[in-house]
């Protein structure tokens, strides 16, 4: 008789419970589905010759992300990190400034404050949302920052704390009202990446609207995607301006003559990824309602496995779905890499959250608060196959 | 009697001689072409879902460039400037170096030395290539900087001159003989900046290929374009190697870890971009015997024109013809306005040089050496139109 708590036979009711819902194929963590009209786009893409800068479905994406996100203003360009790079930029942060970020995110987060000369400081995540702690948070910083003519000064470096740019993680909303709250009280310019929430709300709302700007990604792995790309969202009309030009190299409006004003990024999204993203976001509600249903077909198969649950979208929220995550229980956190191995050697693509940033080599130095929440988050989560396209292949 | 030296006159003269080669349709400086398997491409990306960063399309097309271009390696990157950007990193290019590039080039050069944290040092264009003259350049250099532990120390600000890119120019190679030279005798890096050079040759061997890294672009206004795209030609492995690394975030693979060992860029040019470029560089042969055609017809449509000659390939070059150009007599230098003027307004588009690197806000503390080349054949030049498609389009 098998002991209830091995880990062979954790990993075996997973694998059962993942192959119940997804079948008996091979599955990856997350694909692209193309059943619009990407082909129609693309051609009159080819047809028109305006493959590159310029062209109207750059526009058109920009403007269809407008009328979903209810952004005033969308930016479209080459990738989610290019759009944290310049809202960065464009929210005032500077080489030697640091900037608030999760420990647990994509490296993106972390690579694009660098790109502004500054240093990333590190602000520890909460089980409910996987997002930063704003509670938590809130009391670091009135212990080790203080107010300086109305700039957050960190006590121990000496150095501005300009911005904070919480991540809505695998597309649960994090905690908007406290992340605003901290970002007002403390001086810092909000940015949200929402590179992995198009699709997500809190309390009715889209993330990415709520800070002075927000970014999208439409990578390959995102709910849509434009091969690369990404998009900056603002309602404020100056910063869409500059936004637009510094990554178009800042170059003045004429017919022949090539004068910039500033240091620019040729950051635009070229024409032909802008016509997949039109035909994407045409999709995008039924992804999300295909994503709905395979979120509550996993919650259902796990319903009666102990040790782990199904993360589920935090209260007031609307969530994308966009990676489904088991959350192992704290009893079971030493199983989370046999669970890895088991279900990637079975077929089944699973993966453990990213290493923490403060843990990789270019950011060991940097300055952190204390990450206890993040450090356990990490060693529970585990990512399975998401695609919205999952259920249909099966069926 | 018209006066033989009036502006209308040598205007009208131009209009003529264009309108000769092209016909009286509109003509845009230089538009793409798809006329090969650009649809079929595109298709196979689709239906393998398979449109972002991984991809065959991205590995066949480096593998492509690396057989046409005869370097040992290529990196596909999202375009020309992120291409530069990452070869002057390896390069060696630090904060606070100086970089030597021609006052005469696209912006996208002296962005690059910027996002380095260093500083465009500007060298002066001689009347025959268009690009740098190695021959004052070796004047300056040996007047102004020191050779201190072999670094170039530049005697004026006492900083490093770290490299050395030279721009081929419209797709005209520079000196190379000149400029390896100089590059050699200097303890210079040299990066070759060839975005407008695919398919130029200089003494039978493709630019960007002589020295340790060269840089292509493949936007839209280029030979052959990927929507958005570049490419890092070396035939260095380990710079090869470390090229794709930090163009790819700078993940360690593994099957399931996020691990990154620096800090890195998300500079992959996606599948899709890539099979345009497969497509688009089968095409390359037919599309520079298509511009050679132009070129040859546009020498004959000028040759009765007085004041203004045709840009012709340097000796023992072979140019892409990238864009054709026209350069104005010096007595006529005075007249490249009002002969842009008239042919934009009559739909042919014309367009002068870049304004100069050291004439630009965000550059004019720059240090330079003495400019007076560039500035005379900024005054003279001309692009006319030059798409491939072109010929095709009149007959």
């Amino acid at each position: 008789m098998k002991d209830l708590n091995s880990p062979s036979l954790l990993a075996d009711q997973v694998v059962a419970a993942l192959r119940s819902v997804i079948g008996q194929k091979a599955a990856v963590l997350h694909e692209p589905s193309f059943s619009g009209n990407e082909w129609l786009y693309l051609k009159e893409c080819l047809d028109s010759t305006f493959v590159s800068s310029v062209g109207k479905f750059v526009d058109r994406f920009e403007a269809d992300l407008v009328a979903y996100t209810g952004a005033r203003y969308v930016v479209a360009v080459v990738n989610g990190t290019a759009a944290l790079h310049i809202a960065l930029k464009l929210a005032g942060v500077k080489a030697e400034d640091e900037v608030l970020i999760p420990a647990l995110t994509f490296i993106a987060t972390a690579n694009a404050v660098t790109y502004c000369g500054a240093t990333p400081h590190f602000v520890d995540s909460e089980e409910r949302t996987l997002g930063v702690d704003a509670v938590k948070l809130r009391d670091y910083l009135e212990q080790h920052t203080e107010q300086r003519a109305g700039q957050c000064i960190n006590r121990t470096t000496g150095r501005v704390i300009r911005a904070f740019v919480p991540m809505h993680t695998f597309g649960h909303p994090v905690d908007l009202d406290g992340v605003m709250a901290v970002a007002h009280d403390f001086n810092l310019a909000l940015v949200e990446d929402a590179a992995e929430s198009l699709g997500s709300y809190y309390q009715g709302r889209h993330t990415g609207t709520f800070g002075l700007m927000g970014t999208l990604s439409f990578n390959g792995n995102k709910t849509i995607t434009t091969g690369g790309g990404g998009a900056i969202l603002t309602d404020d009309e100056e910063l869409a301006r500059h936004a637009k030009h510094v990554t178009t190299t800042a170059k003045l409006p004429h017919a022949w003559e090539y004068r910039h004003d500033e240091i620019g990024y040729n950051y635009r999204m070229p024409n032909i990824n802008a016509a997949l993203g039109c035909a994407q976001l045409e999709q995008l509600p039924t992804m999300l309602a295909a994503k709905r249903e395979l979120f509550q077909r996993y919650q259902a198969a796990f319903a009666t496995v102990s040790g782990i649950r199904l993360m589920v979208e935090p209260a007031q929220c609307q969530s994308n779905n966009w990676l489904q995550t088991l959350v192992l229980e704290h009893e079971q956190a030493n199983q989370r890499d046999a669970l890895l191995k088991v279900t990637n050697d079975s077929g089944i693509m699973t993966r453990p959250a990213w290493i923490l940033m403060h843990e990789l080599a270019p950011f060991q130095e940097c300055p952190r608060m204390d990450l206890a929440g993040a450090q356990s988050l990490v060693q529970r989560l585990i990512n399975i196959p998401s695609s919205s396209s999952l259920l249909q292949v099966v069926s």
